[in-house]
């Protein structure tokens, strides 16, 4: 294998593929990337296994090949090269020699053999969509998603496609993120993705309106855009149907301003002393949401104008669920919808109706 | 106590106080900052005993005072208040409204007699020096101190004021660093700062011409600059004689790029598994350094045009010390100067001659 191609253009590669690649294992092939030099092109595979990244650059081959690098190191080592060509060359079987003006690596590598094979799916493609959207829609449902392994499907997103429309919603028992998105397509599915898989998805979309196409078999999802293939497992079982858990009538409505209102929460939150598990109380009357929060470090009073529509009520949240869902959204203002103090409260865009987040507030001691 | 104060002004006081709060203690007092409202003035005290920092602002004092509070969540309040005025008073014995625009916090005080008494220290200044210049000295020392409790003396870094001159040096068994100043003054000391009390002096210090004024008593050292105190103890314990260390001769002088040297050498580093202990050899011969390191990993050789006086030498260093003092150092060139590969390396700038670093190596097995 003999190749030359630009540090810059080599090393945006690396970044990618090591995306999938576990720093946490004890197979070293498992933290290793792929590289094969054919048709003047380089293709770059990192995997876990579950998740695969596969990515190409144009280079100049001079001699086929492929090998099998520890991933961190050459990453570290074509970051700290500097900005010129790079030539990469087999010296045996077991190392590259890496030239760069008047730098000259050896490093040692693994065998192509080794290397998990990597699923091969036929590209049948469901829908795309443009990566920002896809980008902006994973961040408005991933912080949602359980850290807990006791119900594994809630660590993922649900990827539900119908009616030329797509539903993307997670949720962890206490709180539900759904947002909605429409699309061109005749297809239905549902599916489940990885929570990790869709973090990595996000930091390699780019913020522009470029698609990204997505195709589904029966376990897998492949995610294609800008000349890189993400291939990952899909979560097995069924997600809640969580249709059933939104509320579709209310008794008061409130409309507030998002940036004031996550001021006041956050300030509330400063009296629990550890930090996650504050419990703010709302007390919403005459256009006015007084919030509060008291320990045994003190107590916070906060007072918001809002509007109010329905009758008053008192109840009590969380505040890192309230924090979570207002620094997520990005409209100035948002409509909160309450039933009772047991019941949950719905918060959606005012302007635009394309997300819904479901919050359950914590019962008080009367 | 009550008092009123600008929101910017009160945070920024906070954050010089609390340098000298520990967060790592069982007594609470000690996580707490005295606050004392008197002659239109709040004086804040945070101290863990051995450093203790007293800053003074202006405010509108109402009610003459005094209290305690916990250091971390008065600093998170008054810094997610909105910018406007403030309000303090305290409502008991035990607790403190904090009033700002529609936020009202009452949080739970200490008493201030329970508060470590500050060593009262009369004002004899024995140095001044600009403050950006004082920062500047203790960056490029304090890296070199010890970071292990063996011989604590050489976890400070020792200044040293004779013939109108300040020497500023610390050494850790491997490497030194001194950084002279001249000085204005006729006073002859000789005293050992803890490095933990010169890295927060440093974050305070601004990079700016105004003075710090520098009082020492037999174990304690007073910095007073912009209405703050900074008393911290002395280590106790004769410094090592650091002058008998500096070799005064050499064999061959290299005077080298300083910005490429360090990179050459960041990469040769790479080639060491566990980072911080990497050996790279420099063969220095006919107006080039050729730097090579290798382990299991694989090998790396980087060239460096240098200028060359004297006879050819090969020498072995760790990788960190020569990092470290290239990082540090500002001059686009640096001499290094070499009797023998067993002999301390000395690197120096090569316009102005205000800093003298020592390396030493590392034997080779022949």
């Amino acid at each position: 294998m003999k190749f030359t191609c630009k540090k810059n253009i080599l090393q945006e590669s690396i970044y990618i593929a090591q995306k999938a690649v576990t720093g946490k294992t004890t197979m070293p092939i498992l933290g290793g990337i792929l590289i094969k030099a054919v048709n003047n092109q380089l293709i770059l595979t990192g995997s876990d296994t579950d998740l695969s990244i596969i990515t190409k650059i144009p280079v100049d081959v001079e001699e086929e090949g492929e090998i099998v690098v520890d991933a961190k190191i050459f990453g570290e080592i074509i970051r700290k090269l500097p900005n010129d060509l790079i030539e990469i060359t087999t010296i045996d079987n077991n190392s590259i020699e890496i030239l760069c003006q008047k730098s000259r690596f050896t490093l040692v590598c693994m065998n192509p053999d080794d290397f998990p094979p990597i699923s091969n799916i036929s590209e049948n493609i469901i829908f795309s969509i443009p990566q920002k959207i896809l980008k902006n829609m994973i961040k408005s449902t991933i912080f949602a998603t359980s850290q807990e392994e006791t119900r594994p499907i809630l660590t993922g997103v649900l990827f539900e496609v119908k009616n030329s429309k797509l539903n993307m919603v997670a949720l962890d028992g206490y709180r539900l993120a759904l947002k909605s998105q429409n699309i061109n397509t005749e297809n239905t599915i549902s599916a489940v993705i990885p929570g990790k898989t869709l973090n990595e998805v996000s930091k390699i979309l780019e913020d522009k309106d470029e698609n990204v196409n997505i195709t589904f078999t029966s376990n897998h999802i492949l995610f294609n855009f800008n000349n890189t293939k993400i291939i990952s497992r899909l979560l097995e079982g069924d997600f809640i149907r969580y249709n059933s858990i939104i509320p579709e009538e209310y008794n008061l409505k409130v409309i507030a301003k998002r940036e004031k209102m996550l001021e006041c929460v956050e300030r509330a939150s400063l009296m629990g002393s550890d930090g996650n598990t504050s419990l703010v109380k709302l007390d919403i009357k005459d256009n006015s949401m007084v919030i509060t929060s008291n320990s045994q470090l003190g107590m916070v009073r906060e007072e918001l104008n809002i509007i109010l529509q329905g009758q008053s009520l008192e109840i009590a949240f969380n505040s890192k669920y309230i924090i979570d869902l207002l620094k997520i959204m990005e409209e100035e203002e948002v409509i909160m919808e309450f039933s009772s103090s047991v019941s949950p409260c719905v918060v959606k865009n005012k302007e635009i109706d394309n997300c819904t987040y479901l919050v359950l507030p914590v019962r008080l001691l009367k």
